[in-house]
């Protein structure tokens, strides 16, 4: 982000990710180019900060300025969806690859909304107004719980392959759908053929797991995480009576399966009264919000 | 159950399952025992009524009366309640081995109150007054995907396989708990360093998967199902207004680790609020609501 002002002091913003499994490589790196002697100040959040406080005192002499993990989170997203135009969009027709468009959402009278934080595990805020938020639920079923899975049932190593993988399946040939299990819908209950009866439930079946690839495999984890964490977030929607669910975290990068999948849910279930938002920067929110504290603190 | 009253009938109760994957076999011997002699009429609910109607009509000349599933359970559970003192019960201390105990609960006064059907996947319905109930939500995270998964991730063929390899593992070596990320608890928002934090979240490092047994998986399986429909389950609760949330279903027969989570997440996370209720003859309810309906036909 160019031209930015945080506190009097105008710059350029810069976003680089790498999993905190390659932390010990990157204190390498950073020990390598005398970091110490570039930066006073490191800041940080969410529990890394807390995990490797001692390395980084101990490798590169740098203290850790640690913030609240939701805390930074939120004013993040104030900051950035202040200072970026077109930071705020949703889908039209989300799972209709002709129809299917990316649109713009004004954002700037925000509140309430939820915020649905998908890391490796769910964090679900109910955000009143600057400051004033509470976290609502969590689940732990979250992008950990997608990888680690994938990791098991498919052999493969890392989110990006696991999400190249889920592209590529067929979920249906994994669940046991409603018709699978009644033929067809199941309407007294308005519960279409298609819908999801039992995720994973045709695999008690030695024929139909030799049937799946490990591409089906994959796609049907990304579609069970994602379902439940959709539905998860439409209840707390309800219980809080918000309309506005904004969907961030890393889970959501390379993955617009997951976005139209809970653009979709969101829409179908709640018979177009909830909104499924999503932000372009959707994993650096939590960064950002801790520079901002810091650059408060003066430090 | 003996002595029991149907519509001025008076008899007994026989139980007997077994998984619909042996449809075949049942109506093989049913064919040589030549049940249609026997028998006039089979009452059937839930999907096998429709997927197995045409096999009925040509292996054993019978036709199915298939009756509402989400009808015939509420009906079962109040017919077989009414008629059976000890049906419903609840737990004291759950997760403590020593002090753990079973105690009836009296359901003598049931309304309003909760169902939580756990078949292959989720039903969750508000009951206000006999006949009067609806369908609140579902999840297809059930008891399909716990076997499912377990299928895959253990090579385990039964559910009874997958539950007795779940009693000797250890899920925190697979999941990814809050004191893994924070190094202890995370008491803004009053986690606990045992909460699970992501599910399955250890399975994206090679190492941790290669310490994990296959008992290991079959548990973080058994505990990640479980702890999502209660969560799912106690949202609905706060939802409804309703604090008594019977558990049901085949997913807990020989299942007392998920009774016994059930009843102390409903505990913790409600402070006591809500109480999770089973019943005797958990996934029988159906088939004998069924039965009552076909008496009140009278066919």
């Amino acid at each position: 982000m160019d031209n930015v002002e945080i506190q009097g002091h105008v710059g350029t913003l810069h976003f680089i990710r790498f999993p905190t499994s390659e932390m010990r490589v990157f204190l390498e790196l950073a020990k390598s180019k005398g970091i110490a002697t570039l930066a006073s100040t490191v800041c940080a959040t969410g529990g890394g900060a807390y995990k490797f406080e001692e390395d980084f005192k101990r490798e590169v002499n740098l203290e850790l300025h640690k913030f609240d993990e939701l805390d930074s989170l939120i004013c993040g997203i104030h900051y950035i969806e202040a200072n970026c135009e077109e930071e705020c969009y949703y889908f039209n027709n989300p799972l209709n690859e002709e129809l299917c468009e990316k649109k713009h959402f004004d954002f700037s009278n925000p509140y309430p909304f939820l915020v649905v934080n998908i890391g490796s595990g769910v964090s679900i805020l109910a955000v009143y107004a600057p400051g004033h938020y509470k976290r609502v639920t969590g689940t732990s079923l979250g992008g950990g719980t997608f990888l680690g899975l994938c990791c098991l049932l498919t052999g493969c190593e890392t989110f990006e392959e696991a999400i190249a993988l889920a592209e590529m399946g067929d979920s249906t040939k994994v669940d046991k759908l409603v018709r699978d299990i009644y033929g067809g819908d199941y309407p007294k209950f308005n519960l279409q053929g298609d819908t999801v009866a039992s995720s994973f439930g045709n695999m008690i079946s030695k024929d139909r797991v030799g049937a799946a690839s490990k591409e089906d495999l994959a796609r049907a984890t990304l579609v069970t995480i994602t379902n439940n964490i959709g539905s998860i977030a439409r209840m707390c929607a309800v219980n809080e009576g918000i309309v506005k669910v904004v969907f961030v975290g890393n889970f959501l990068r390379v993955n617009p399966i997951s976005m139209k999948l809970l653009a979709y849910a969101m829409d179908f279930w709640s018979k177009g009264t909830l909104k499924a938002l999503f932000l372009e920067h959707e994993g650096y929110f939590g960064a950002v919000g801790c520079l901002m504290e810091l650059m408060k603190t003066g430090c």
